[in-house]
C-alpha cells in the first residue's frame, strides 16, 4: 500500500521552522505534541550515517516548555517527580520522570530553572500540562502553569561541536553534558544546553520568541556551509541503538520509573515531597523492565507497533515497541519490555514479525553499554 | 511540494479498524488522541458528495472514551463543567464543554450515562484524563478514572437509518437526536447513540471491546452491500458547512465556552458545582465569538492554519482556523473567531490568502441556521 499523507490542520501546529523544514524537502512527519515533527528527509539510513559523520539541525519544537511560575512552582514540580527538586543546580539539565499518585508515568520531561521560583520542563508527548492545572486548581496552589513559545533547535553530530562555537563561542561549546549557558540572540537572552535525543555530540537552543525562529535557523546554516550541514530530526535506528527511551512508545502510563529503566535516578532516594513517595519508595524491584534487543536474522523493514514477544510455550512475556535494522551494528535493534524471569534468558524469546516470519530474539545488553 | 507521509509509531496507535481502512485506500490520515485518524479515501470532494448521498462507515476511535466511575464520578465531572450533570437523562448523549478554574476550555466532550456512578465521556483532542487525574488526586476523591477499550464506528449519510435498521432493528434507527439505546453484538451489550460529527443523519456505536471491531466492520459492510456503502471519515468541507466546532481547531484553551458559541447550553444558569462557576456566571458577554464566514472570490484551496482576520485599517480583529470550497454551497466557507464589534460588519473584513490575494470576508450567518 502507498504510505498515507499527513493531512494539515491548525489542530496540529506548524512551528517557526516547518517552512524551512519543507524547504529542505522533509518526507515524513508525525505528530507530537499536536505539531508537526520532522521524522525522514533522505531516506532513514542516509539520515543516519549523515547524523553520525557530519552535523544537523533539527527542528523540535514538538518538545514543548510548560512554564511553572509562582511561590509553591517548587512544590508542585516536586510532587510529580520522585527526583530530589532541591538538588537541582542553577544550570543543570534535570530530568525528571513524571508520575502520577500511584507512581506511573505520565511523562519524562527536562527541567531547567529560570529563577527561584519559575521553570520550564522539556516535555514528550502528553498533556501533561493538565495534570499540573488539576493539581494546582484542586489544591489552591499559588502557581502559575502555561505554555511559554519557546521552540528549540537542536544541532546534532560530530560537528556540532565546530558550528556551536562558531554561533555562541568557546563558552557554550565547551559545556558539560546536561549543563546549559546564558546566550543572547536578536538581543533576546536564550537557554543552549548540550543535550538532545541522540548519542552524537550535540546541543540544544531554547529559541525564545517564534519571531526569533528562522533568524536563529538560517544563520545555523550560513555558518555551517563548509560542514555539510543539514536539516535532520531524530532518527529512529540511532535512538534505538542509543537506548533512548520514547515516551508513548517504549514507556507509557501503565508503567513505573523502575520499569522504565529509570531506577539509577532514584538510588538516593525518593523525595518526600512527590505524591507517589510511599509507592515508588517500597516497589523498587520491577517485575518487567526495558531491554536492550536483538531480533535475529535478515534485515527487518521499522517496527512502527507492539508486538509480541512468547516464550519457548508461547506464552507472551513482553512486548518490543521499537524497531529496525542498524547498518553500523549490522543487526536488527529493538527496545522491549521483558517479564522479569526472562531478562537472563538468551535463547528462548521470538516474535512473529509475520504470520510465516517467526524470529528469535536475545537481550544484548552490550548494546547500550 | 509534494504532501509529506505519515510516520508510523507505536506512539500513534492503530485502530481495531486500521487494517480495513487501509485496505479501503485511506489516503490521508490525521492524528487525535495520540491514534489515526483517517480523513481522505478518494478526494475531499468525492467523499463530501458520497457522505451526503449514500452511507459511509467512519473509523472515529479517536474519539477516546475516558471512564469515570467511584462515589465521587458525578462531583468531579460536575467540577470540570458548567452544564448541570442532574440534568442529564439516562439515556441521553450530554455535551458538556469541558472547563478549568479560569472558565477556559480543556475539551468539549459528549457524556453518557453508564450507571448511577459511571460515566463515559468521549472527549475531543487532548489528554484532559490528565486534568481529572490532577483534580481527584490533589483533592483526595474517590474515583478511578481510566481511558476504556471502546472503540466508536460511526454511521453517516442518509441511508445510515436503513443499515441500522438491517443491524440492530427499529428500535435503534428511530432513535431521537442525542439519545442511545443497547444492543448486544458478539454477545455483549453495547451503546448506539444517535449522534455523530456531520449534519447528515448519522448513529455512533460504541464498539466495546478491541477484539469486536472487525466483526462489527465487516458486518456493516455485507449489510450495506447494496445501499453503495463506502469508508469514510469526519468531511472537512461538510463540517464547515455545519458548523460543528472542532476543539484544537476552532476552540481551544484561550477560549470560554461563550466564545466558543456554547452559550446556549448555559442559558439556563451556570451549575453550582462547577470549579469556574464564579467567573462563568458573571463573564456572560463574549467579547469574541466563532461565526460562520464566507471567504469571497475564487475558490480556495482548504485551509489548514490560522489565518488573520484583518479589519479595513489592516488591524487584526479575529482567525480563520478552517476553510474549504463548498460545492454545494457555491462559496468558499470557513469558521472564525472574530471580536465583537465586528460581528455586525458586512463589507470591511479582509484576510491575505497569500501575498498577492487578499479577499473580503462575509459573516454570512444563513450557513448555520
Amino acid at each position: 500500500m502507498h504510505q498515507p499523507t499527513i493531512s494539515g490542520s491548525s489542530r496540529i501546529r506548524r512551528t517557526p521552522y516547518s517552512k524551512r523544514v519543507e524547504e529542505a524537502g522533509v518526507k515524513s512527519y508525525s505528530v507530537y505534541n499536536h505539531m508537526l515533527l520532522p521524522t525522514v528527509f533522505d531516506t532513514l539510513e542516509n539520515d543516519y550515517h549523515h547524523l553520525k559523520t557530519a552535523v544537523q539541525v533539527w527542528d523540535v519544537s514538538v518538545e514543548r516548555q510548560i512554564e511553572i511560575i509562582g511561590p509553591d512552582a517548587t512544590k508542585i514540580l516536586q510532587m510529580v517527580t520522585p527526583r530530589d527538586i532541591s538538588k537541582m543546580k542553577d544550570d543543570q539539565c534535570y530530568y525528571i520522570p513524571m508520575v502520577d499518585k500511584h507512581g506511573l508515568m505520565i511523562n519524562d520531561p527536562v527541567a531547567v530553572k529560570l529563577d527561584k521560583n519559575r521553570y520550564w520542563i522539556s516535555i514528550a508527548d502528553s498533556d501533561v500540562i493538565y495534570y499540573f492545572k488539576g493539581l494546582a486548581e484542586g489544591m489552591g496552589l499559588n502557581v502559575n502553569i502555561f505554555e511559554s513559545d519557546v521552540n528549540i533547535i537542536s544541532i546534532q553530530g560530530p560537528k556540532s561541536k565546530i558550528l556551536i562555537e562558531r554561533m555562541f563561542g568557546k563558552e557554550i561549546s565547551e559545556l558539560k553534558f546536561f549543563r546549559h549557558g546564558k546566550v543572547f540572540f536578536n538581543g533576546k537572552k536564550m537557554i543552549v544546553a548540550r543535550s538532545g535525543w541522540s548519542h552524537q555530540m550535540c546541543f540544544e537552543v531554547y529559541v525564545d520568541g517564534s519571531m526569533n525562529g528562522q533568524d536563529m535557523w538560517d544563520k545555523f546554516f550560513s555558518l555551517g556551509n563548509d560542514l555539510d550541514v543539514r536539516a535532520g530530526c531524530p532518527n529512529l535506528i540511532e535512538r534505538i541503538e542509543s537506548g533512548l527511551l520514547s515516551y508513548g512508545n517504549d514507556v507509557n502510563q501503565t508503567n513505573t520509573p523502575y520499569e522504565a529503566g529509570l531506577g539509577k535516578f532514584l538510588s538516593s532516594g525518593v523525595s518526600e515531597g512527590c505524591l507517589a513517595y510511599d509507592i515508588l519508595r517500597t516497589k523498587t524491584e520491577p517485575q518487567r523492565l526495558i531491554k536492550p534487543i536483538e531480533i535475529t536474522g535478515e534485515p527487518i523493514k521499522p517496527i512502527t507497533y507492539s508486538l509480541q514477544v512468547l516464550n519457548s510455550n508461547g506464552e507472551v512475556v513482553g512486548q518490543i515497541t521499537s524497531a529496525a535494522w542498524s547498518p553500523d551494528f549490522k543487526v536488527n535493534v529493538a527496545i522491549g519490555m521483558i517479564d522479569r524471569e526472562y531478562w537472563n534468558e538468551k535463547n528462548s524469546l521470538f516474535l512473529n514479525l509475520t504470520k510465516n516470519d517467526k524470529r528469535q530474539i536475545i537481550i544484548n545488553d552490550k548494546f547500550w553499554s
